[in-house]
């Protein structure tokens, strides 16, 4: 089983590597660049086939050590 | 329009940072864990209404600048 983990930074915590990215998308010409948010796309293989068991587990990984939930905030996908 | 954009690592260029999150997941106990992938997932907000204008840019945002085509991959969504 694959999941797809996103960890994003939340909507009113401030982002200075998603501002410095757009500003140097507006240097490189790109004007119709507005805000831009920078977060983490992670790739996890499991070795399980039980659906439920494995949201179970990738929420607690996601809590513990993926993503820090003070600042950020997670969801993910199971394929297969 | 919003875009969402995917930065990954190509499948056989080695990613560290990966492997040490695999290595902590199973430290912490998740012996289920098999390989982890880490990316970039990245959130920008574009002022245009022309779809194919916006799909053009954001190519040449991710070949100029939020992709190294050498060792990573991207994709990207558009939304409304």
């Amino acid at each position: 089983m694959k999941a797809k983990v996103y960890v994003t930074i939340k909507q009113n915590v401030l982002d200075p590597q998603g501002n410095a990215v757009q500003g140097a998308l507006h240097t490189l010409g790109f004007n119709e660049v507005g805000k831009v948010r920078i977060g983490k796309y992670l790739e996890i293989d499991l070795d399980t086939n039980d659906r439920a068991q494995a949201e179970e587990k990738l929420k607690t990984m996601c809590e513990k050590l993926l993503a820090n939930t003070v600042v950020e905030d997670y969801r993910f996908e199971l394929e297969g």
